[in-house]
């Protein structure tokens, strides 16, 4: 886009922490002797699914959107996203009593589409195949003056999401332990790269890896060429939430430096972490919010007697998905 | 039985505490700004459903176990529930090294009698309208020469249950908060009477109220009546967790004295609660564990602009079971 990039910061996510503390929910960090028994390692995972709009979206936008200039507020703000980011905004600008529009795919679930309209936004879809959700918000947030809030390649968006990664590290050091490896979800990856900011600040030995769908493994395949590399297909995974063609530009300096490796999970093996969560640790997770734990409980990375950490990113799934998962 | 009964105290909920720490999960207590607005009061959920086993009851069988002497420990333990007892005595007696023996009704949850199994213990079904389970337990504990762990009447039990709680007062006392109802489900009312003991010597203003299912109501009849007074009938509700068909003769005594006013709930509208559960808080709930939700949902007791906690008591339900409810 020609224009300068500054990445954020370790600080950046200390500030954003002080802008989210009563705001967003302090989820809990949970583990269970059954998952450490499949996985033959000491597992805690972040409950992002216990989030506001049930993931992790709400605390990058809720930071994005609070650092909007009182003159601009009026005017709203526009976002695209499959669904989480679509909620956690929706949520974030009714709280800051801002109107908000979401570009939304027309085969993203239901229940996701529904809790977006829930939470007071207004919806416009497009067809993933054939349409370009950028464009479309650019051009709605050009005719209405309104602020882009993207999903992740935004410091801001970064540095609300690591807040996840402070929160792990706060209650790692309280239980006297610290973490030799983190296992993050990637998709446009400003997860990974805000809390892989945030955590290596605070253990700087932690090896962090990304997990991805099979298929969709952009981030994986881009630390090893070097350079962002693009997914062959737009869908195609019970994934939603994962189906970003390729890193971004400002997540991809971030995640290649302080993470470098990623593994990845069929829809199989997804759908089992689920099943997984649901009966034996009693959460909600879904597909794209499970990449981390289905594939630790398929043995990747190799984590045999190690301190492990996984983010359970996010809960929206609708009933009839949800049903077909855990009947498996 | 004519034995001279000795009732806990909030003194006996700090042992337990003690005996338990970092061997019972130290359960997150959740709140969500949906469920604060369905309800219109400041809601907070203790998720017990996140504890080993899937419910509160490993505690007391944890506190319980680990006070029998070392030369009894051999011939075993034998407990007779429904399901999460059976869970929570196997899961402890497996982690201290003894044979436990269970007795279950026929009609229990499938998920629940392979748990049971699944934690190493042998599982010896009775019909519940037709045979006196306490009956054939202490046949087989007379044989052996084994301890029966009663699934509530036992100062130890209810000591251990009481830690929630301890916990929960923690919790609110570390938020700057102090809460103004208590909402609990009961069956035996072992969970009932121990929190209620520890939250009442943390916050003696607390108001308390049971919850049951409807036509299960035998704890708020009592308390209405003044002493125990039976269910008519013992089955016939999805709360499977809560048809024991009279207050015990140790925890009435107690409750009648810390609580003494009690609420009830359809199975319309616990299956509700835990579509809400699935829903909104992601969270998964068994019938029985959502009795205070849905009571709270419902509108009993009125908690208006209130503070007010309720126990999410397990989470141990079928997948088939599950996806009726929710698709309700």
């Amino acid at each position: 886009m020609g224009r300068p990039t500054v990445l954020p910061t370790a600080a950046d996510v200390e500030a954003a922490a002080k802008r989210i503390a009563g705001v967003a929910v302090r989820t809990p960090l949970v583990n269970s002797s059954v998952l450490d028994a499949a996985v033959g390692a000491r597992v805690f995972l972040k409950c992002e699914t216990l989030q506001h709009t049930g993931s992790f979206k709400f605390r990058g936008a809720y930071n994005k959107l609070s650092q909007i200039p009182e003159a601009k507020r009026a005017a709203g703000v526009v976002a695209y996203s499959s669904g989480n980011h679509a909620q956690g905004v929706a949520a974030a600008a009714k709280l800051l009593g801002m109107r908000a529009t979401i570009v939304m795919p027309s085969d993203a679930p239901k229940a996701k589409r529904e809790r977006t309209a829930a939470h007071g936004a207004e919806v416009v879809l497009y067809n993933r195949d054939t349409e370009d959700r950028a464009a479309i918000a650019h051009k709605i947030a050009q005719e209405r003056g309104a602020t882009i809030v993207p999903p992740y390649d935004d410091p801001q968006i970064i540095a609300g999401q690591g807040t996840i990664g402070r929160e792990i590290a706060e209650d790692l050091t309280a239980l006297g332990l610290k973490p030799d490896v983190l296992v993050i979800g990637a998709s446009g990856g400003g997860l990974a790269a805000g809390t892989s900011l945030a955590l290596k600040a605070a253990f700087s030995d932690v090896k962090i890896y990304t997990a991805e769908p099979e298929g969709f493994d952009d981030t994986a395949r881009s630390f090893k060429s070097g350079h962002r590399e693009s997914n062959a297909k737009a869908s195609g995974t019970i994934c939603d939430a994962l189906m970003t063609q390729i890193p971004g530009e400002i997540t991809f300096p971030i995640t290649s430096k302080l993470i470098g490796d990623g593994v990845t999970a069929s829809d199989a093996e997804v759908a089992r972490a689920v099943a997984f969560a649901f009966r034996e640790l009693k959460l909600v997770v879904e597909p794209g919010g499970a990449i981390g734990l289905a594939a630790l409980l398929a043995g990747r990375p190799p984590v045999k007697g190690k301190v492990v950490v996984a983010v359970l990113s996010g809960g929206n799934v609708d009933a009839e998905m949800f049903d077909k998962l855990i009947a498996a």
